[in-house]
């Protein structure tokens, strides 16, 4: 199987974690996937993903102390393989797993995801639970050294042969309730024994693999971020998606530095290979982290975030309660026209330029016909973004020949060609031009 | 001008250095001008570089002391512009600079470059002379903490108006000269103030507006290496080379180690922009640093670096002497189909796979129906490789669908598509499947 | 209590560490204790430690896996305290833990000391077991991300309240069993969360203050190193001894290395507060390494060694088995003056000079009468060693006013004060001058 | 001759920077002198120091611009010794130098010191000037490459003989100046060719050789800081006082921060060997950075200053302007009993404790009869520090023998011995007790 086929536009979904943290129920799941599939499915959001700690009882009981309770007691089967926590997911009883929700979802027409943590559980270690299919432990396989610097419920595994074992024990049966994604998290950058911060290259390969053996098109995403750029050929080698920065959140400090990882990260953007700027804070966000909110972006910056990672190819996935979601955060994500450009692969994209004030991006389809410039105002206050000729012309953009120009968020044609345009504090113009 | 149609394929040429070091004179530059038209321009050689000090007295009369003489005497006009020295480089009597030796390079239907380093000479700053055109002078543009650590001849500069004017009476000199190239050095990865080693962005971004205004397609070339990943894009924006490491010599440690940089630099490279592997240490080599003999490579080794340069779109460019080139050399640099594959701009090309044994890359033209198979043998004995079916098809190679099997190199055909082939020590056998 | 009054000269004795790794059994202490009484009590050698892992079972039979067993079975009581392995130290059982050991020693004369690692048993945190005299149990106080890099065994522990319940529980156990000298691991330099390497500042402070409480003068060793010198402050506040490398062994690079240590640390020097240049690899050891061997030093190393360790203040503790010493190893480690001299806390101290090829070390007895000068070869072979009498001079030492010199370890006068002495190939000459 | 004789107290006099930046003039000097000899020098303050580019034209012409001008002129002899500016020094003229001034310095019974950059003039090395003594000259021994991050002046010297031939010749001149006291700069950490910050090594011995050679007790101050505590022994090797900071200035985060140091460097403070924490903002100051202010420290932070600086054998400078002094600063920098704990080399010194919010030194004569504790208030508000009894007791401090506490600074009895003392925000009570 070509993985770069699992995928062959950005991924685009839901995840659980924005709002719910660790604790959603089955019902949250199935109501948002409702959603979804009522409202959001006929514009390409598909993956509904349940993320992190799903096995694990007792979530958000001692919140302020913990986001993940050390030592805590999870769902877990002879093999060492966490199953859902059966009050929280309680179509799982009697070992069934996930397949009965991802049954549900895959009934709604979208596809099923959920969140893993690199390695085993440390109590299957303590315990010397059998690993799948070979002669060795959990003791065995498990590095006592490689532990995750932020939740507490795994081991790393050694590189051996029987580590490969238990990730394909593992794929195996994800594959057999119909899992279609795995963001795997503490792997993408992650700490290493030596104290330097890497990609865990021997756990991810052997994913790679595992998916490979199962014989299900899983598109493997790898948490968290800031992905390294020396291993950029890597992630493109093994996984499909690879996170940008740390968690993302609703603030503009985090937005704006946004444009610098996607201008590093741009030459790696390839059908089936996305460098992943994390999930769309949008809506009502923070309830798990009993900091239930609306979004704190503006209207004008969550334009600015979802035309960035439209005309970047990143990956899109919802951090927002769907059954809550209003009518503006409904247009914002449902314009097809920037959902188009996020998915419009043979485009030839590049940042124009870049500095303290602005940033701007075009995107121009192979015949050159249609060319998307986005002006991105940085400043705290509105200001006119001169459309560069120049930088233009020195990428052979014929600029002279491009007659027609719309403004592709506000829908309407602009009637003669302005050589500057005003845009929003932190806000876009993303404009059309067209031969 | 679009940077990018300078050079839409990786440049080819020859440059002083290996063989001469800093000590190259005006009749060894014609003379191997002369070799390259009469023998190489056919095959795509072109451009002719005079490297490092041109400018310079007494270049290399204390060699066992220093490669580049401090306070050394240098040749300069009154803007603080070097001129070649004229006991070297006799036509540039007069202040004709390297106009004449271009014209004949020019004449022989070749192309001219040289070599600079960033900045104003520090003896410019002593004696504060004029930047043309301003009314500032050398000693208030040179910043006084930005030296090379290792070539003792120039300041860099502040970041200011006057600086990009000196940059642009360079250029608008260069090109008056007939310069077609100019290999930039201290730039690319360079000691910054901080101490820290980054590129030299606003001498680069000065650099490259110098020669938009000149009105001459001068290819930029930025040394020395490592170049930072993360500055590819910075480097694609506004140069037409980077070199992926320091200067590059005829060992194996370091010919081995070029196929890491090549796997990360694979995604940067694109018509206009070329990741540089550095010169080809071919042939003979080593007189200027007194080390004068033919190259250490074997002959496997060199068939390795020709198929990993050419392959990954490297420039290319000859350190030997051309006026002694041996009939086995000459072949290597003059096989065809090896050439093509250099300026076969757009194959698809990856590496399948790399480990401490072997490393395959492969480079398939756009109707698929070559497909190059260069797999390389990196122990010290002759090694079999076995054929990587099933990563191609990873890669949607219908391996079935390839019928015939050509070996490059020695030009001729494999009765049977066997499933492994053996390459010597160090060497590489560069396959054509055809469809 | 002032712990500077716990040891106010460089402790002495013996470690089990370089001879039976962690495999030592009870019959074996008791044999190195009864020869220590015998043989060395007389010149100041006293404590006897037991050094790691005394609590788990198992250890040795995979020797050639793990120098540690992950997730092996250890022997702990209900407070998540460990206790000797009753299988090795047979006297323990029926939880009287280490006091009949102890008591035994202390019949003898000599000192009990032993090994922890910093932190609380891995599985007592998966058990959940209590703190005691706290409500909190050790999932609680357990810090999951704080693991050692090598060894297995244990977490450590939160900064709370409850934390220092436990280490005041530890020491309140090991202070009832009888225990003199603690040698506590992964403390001095360690990884942190960060990723980044310093002493565990708050659990050693809570073993200092865990030791004041206890009310016996217990002496704290700190280890590994290398210590880190901007701790040395630290250090000197909190404990007796801390170790300037990690662990020594018997090979000339690591004793040339220590010199620069020792140069480095001796500011630090004081009653109370010795930088620890780690055990002595002399006589029989290796054998729980399966490297059973005589020490690899020569005799002059050995002397080095000793003459280095002693002048500097460095605590004394053997590696070596010490039922089966030999005559010289006997009276190298009984060489009165200069194990005196290791003792003289009130001389001053200090290195005279250090180059590639020797190093100068002199201490002179406050009213200056005797000037002792450890004159060091670093060379591969025999060398003369210059007195260098105008060092002598800068430093106020009125050379003229010394009219005696003996060899300290031939006990032999020299007949007239020479100007250089020949030293053997690593060897060293200690001199004795007399007014 | 023993360096550490030069100064057996901290060293104690003004120096021009703080009020004069680059910029002080001869008349300047000798008016600050006066008023030394006539009101500080019973007091043990003696060294009026001239600083930074006594020799360069034009200083604080362009102030706006540069703090140094680059490539500025400057008074230099044959030799590339640099002389004073004569225009700013005009009993320098005729090749003097400073001889005039520092007869006069030492006829009013003070000593006399210059600030000088480590390395030869710039200008020397274009302009090949002849090394005093050698065949060599100037462009041979300065390293192009060793440049100052912050001045523009001087090339480092190469490790060779006749830079220390250049120093050696510095060191003769100055000595028949009369100068008693060097302050070298960009020497104590300083940027290294390789990018790293040290301590300039070679040039430091080569300076120490260089006044041992010229028979004169020159005090040797190196800068600027921070010191490194890994050179902590080269430093008491062979200079005299090394700074602790980078510049100090009138602001509590730097005078907060100072703690820290004076912590960490308190085991190498001895006779002859004074870590430095850097001249005192005290007065009127800042007039040549054109910032001239009265010092921005309160009266409480000026204590706290004074008695940090005097507990810890701070060499003390003043900064102020001594012609302009007012009563209080007059007070606080002539206070006998503080003046005395700073030359008081025989005291045991320690820090006793030190948290976020306050710390104590101590400081107990030999005998034990008088104890000077310093309890210092970080906090911005009054607050109560409680005399921490029981960690005196762990120092075997016998507080109860102590009957009689006295305000140092006050100069008053305090009638019964508090448990607790307020001291202001940022401020400091100094107590003697007594027995």
């Amino acid at each position: 199987m070509n993985k770069n086929k699992f995928a062959v536009t950005p991924p685009r979904g839901w995840n659980s974690f924005d709002y719910y943290d660790a604790n959603v129920r089955e019902q949250e799941i199935r109501a948002n996937a409702e959603y979804m599939a009522d409202n959001l499915k006929q514009y390409g959001w598909e993956y509904v993903v349940v993320d992190i700690q799903w096995y694990a009882y007792d979530t958000g009981t001692q919140r302020e102390k913990y986001e993940y309770i050390p030592f805590s007691r999870v769902e877990m089967d002879e093999y060492g393989r966490l199953l859902p926590c059966p009050e929280r997911f309680p179509s799982s009883v009697g070992g069934r797993g996930f397949a009965p929700l991802a049954e549900y979802v895959h009934s709604l027409g979208l596809k099923f995801g959920i969140h893993i943590m690199r390695g085993i559980p440390r109590t299957a270690a303590e315990r010397h639970l059998q690993i799948k299919g070979t002669a060795r432990t959990a003791d065995e396989i498990a590095d006592p050294g490689s532990v995750c610097l932020w939740n507490p419920d795994m081991y790393g595994l050694r590189d051996m042969e029987e580590s490969q074992s238990y990730y394909d024990s593992l794929m195996e049966l994800y594959a057999s309730w119909g899992v279609d994604f795995v963001k795997c998290d503490d792997i993408c950058n992650s700490r290493m024994l030596s104290g330097k911060s890497d990609a865990q290259q021997s756990e991810i390969r052997m994913l790679y693999h595992a998916i490979q053996k199962c014989g299900r098109p899983i598109v493997l995403s790898l948490s968290p971020g800031p992905a390294l750029l020396e291993r950029g050929s890597f992630y493109s080698e093994y996984a499909n998606m690879w996170r940008l920065t740390g968690d993302f959140w609703d603030n503009w400090t985090q937005l704006r530095d946004m444009f610098e990882r996607c201008e590093k990260w741009a030459s790696y953007v390839k059908k089936g290979c996305y460098p992943d700027c994390d999930m769309l804070p949008l809506g009502w966000i923070g309830k798990g982290f009993l900091e239930e909110r609306k979004t704190r972006f503006t209207q004008a910056e969550q334009k600015t975030m979802m035309t960035l990672w439209s005309i970047c190819h990143s990956p899109l996935f919802l951090g927002a309660e769907l059954t809550r979601l209003d009518k503006e955060t409904l247009e914002l994500i449902t314009q097809q026209e920037v959902l188009a450009l996020n998915s419009a692969m043979d485009n030839e994209v590049l940042q124009l330029m870049k500095n303290e004030d602005e940033a701007i991006w075009v995107s121009r389809n192979p015949g050159g016909q249609k060319l998307y410039v986005a002006m991105f105002n940085f400043k705290n206050q509105t200001a006119n973004i001169i459309l560069p000729k120049g930088l233009l012309a020195d990428k052979d953009v014929q600029f002279e020949t491009y007659h027609r120009v719309t403004d592709v968020w506000d829908d309407c044609e602009i009637p003669e060609v302005p050589d500057a345009y005003m845009a929003e504090a932190h806000g876009v113009r993303l404009l059309r031009f067209e031969q």
